[in-house]
């Protein structure tokens, strides 16, 4: 297995940073993560522009243009022949000698196989705890997802799946993955402030468009707890229902039928 | 030149991590920096202290004990033989197969020489800017310096040095440093909430109570801009006196009178 570190491509053992790099120092640099589906990258065009977008924000430099990139994308995926995978793209604020002054970048690629979630899991949902919190700077994909790891003790103590973020201005995401309701009056609803660009989210908005009314605004906790259906969306989960939050249980406990048409619809797009 | 990576001291130019470390993929880390005078470390035991605590927090076990650990950083100091220096300690996430599940977390020690400020920079200040921001986990010693290292562009272009946090509950601290004032009726003043429990901070404290009245409490960007005297503490620049908020002068715009007295009393007790 490979993987790619500024300009070349190394044994993935290998593939190692200097401890005076800016992520593992100071916890500064962006990310991006997609799927390869029989040995071809899915929405890459979205990822790529999403990846710069967050290196210009952070004022980081990537070393190779959008088209460099797509090409030695491929040709990691060409090298790897893992048809099912996750490619991770991170760029950082580079060896810093005071350890605290941006430097230049270091970018690497790595991949990795991926399990999706199960037909059963899709079918019977997974059960989410709540947390009060607002991430810092919730435009950019940075690697700061500190409070999501750390989060991840109370989840498994509570038998919970994942924990989704809400602060005064109402729910806004979870740490890896986007929230989606089917509200009382049968909306398709997300929130649209302090959340991340999901790709995903991006295409089932598209596609819910079809059969159902949609709309970005805030969604409060109160409110999400009594939608008929409650959903995320991220790139290694599709969509995925969800069937209890906190102490809640969402409509009937299982899949609804809003997530499932938009499931297979999504399902089909990734085909074509 | 040599640094300690997990049981290990290598040549400091190999000292490396593999690229699925958490706090590469996730910025997940503690650390600590202490410095050395004379080859001796100061104020070991806080620093040591507090590294562990971190740790405890974030759910991060160091690989040594305490009492080895105080034994590996003097022996690392022996080998390097850089009489000035700063010592920074990390502790990180760890190599995660998944890319977010803690895994046993890699521990490192780098040592470098460290330039203080000068007598001169000590006695004009330095010009601070403030930010509206709320750390994470403030009381934790975190890798997460993310707004403080995208901050320095500001910093920069506004000719600062530094740039002090605040909220509505009052100025917290810089990136790397605590603040005190010496308010109008003569006391000096700290914040203690959401605020790193800096170690030169508690020494300062300390001395303080021997020749003027100290505080603890919640201070106003207001009340700060109209302070007799602005300082800060950190462990790479004692007391550094702050001649300039934003854009008003803070007292002469000179070092003052009790920043200079804490000043001498710090030094004296670092050479004891």
């Amino acid at each position: 297995m490979f993987s790619f570190v500024n300009n070349h491509f190394v044994s993935a053992g290998d593939a190692s940073l200097k401890i005076n790099d800016l992520s593992i120092t100071r916890g500064y640099g962006v990310f991006d993560f997609f799927r390869t589906q029989n040995n071809k990258p899915l929405f890459l065009d979205d990822y790529v522009e999403r990846f710069f977008q967050s290196a210009a924000y952070m004022y980081l430099e990537p070393p190779h243009t959008k088209n460099d990139l797509r090409h030695i994308i491929v040709e990691l995926i060409d090298k790897n022949n893992i048809s099912e995978s996750g490619m991770r793209l991170i760029l950082t604020g580079g060896y810093s000698n005071d350890g605290f002054t941006l430097s230049e970048p270091n970018f690497f690629i790595s991949q990795q196989p991926i399990i999706m979630p199960t037909a059963e899991m899709f079918a019977n949902g997974v059960a989410i705890i709540s947390h009060a919190y607002t991430r810092q700077m919730p435009l950019v994909k940075s690697i700061n997802y500190m409070m999501g790891v750390w989060l991840q003790r109370s989840v498994k103590e509570q038998g919970a799946y994942d924990v989704l973020y809400y602060d005064d201005e109402g729910v806004s995401e979870f740490p890896r993955a986007n929230v989606f309701i089917v509200s009382k009056n049968d909306v398709l609803v997300t929130p649209i402030k302090n959340v991340l660009s999901g790709v995903t989210r991006k295409q089932v908005i598209a596609l819910a468009g079809k059969f159902i009314k949609v709309e970005e605004r805030a969604i409060s906790l109160q409110e999400l707890k009594s939608a008929k259906e409650v959903f995320m969306t991220s790139t290694t989960r599709r969509l995925l229902p969800v069937n209890k939050v906190d102490d809640v249980m969402i409509g009937n406990g299982k899949a609804g039928p809003i997530c499932t048409q938009l499931y297979q619809a999504f399902v089909k797009l990734e085909e074509s």
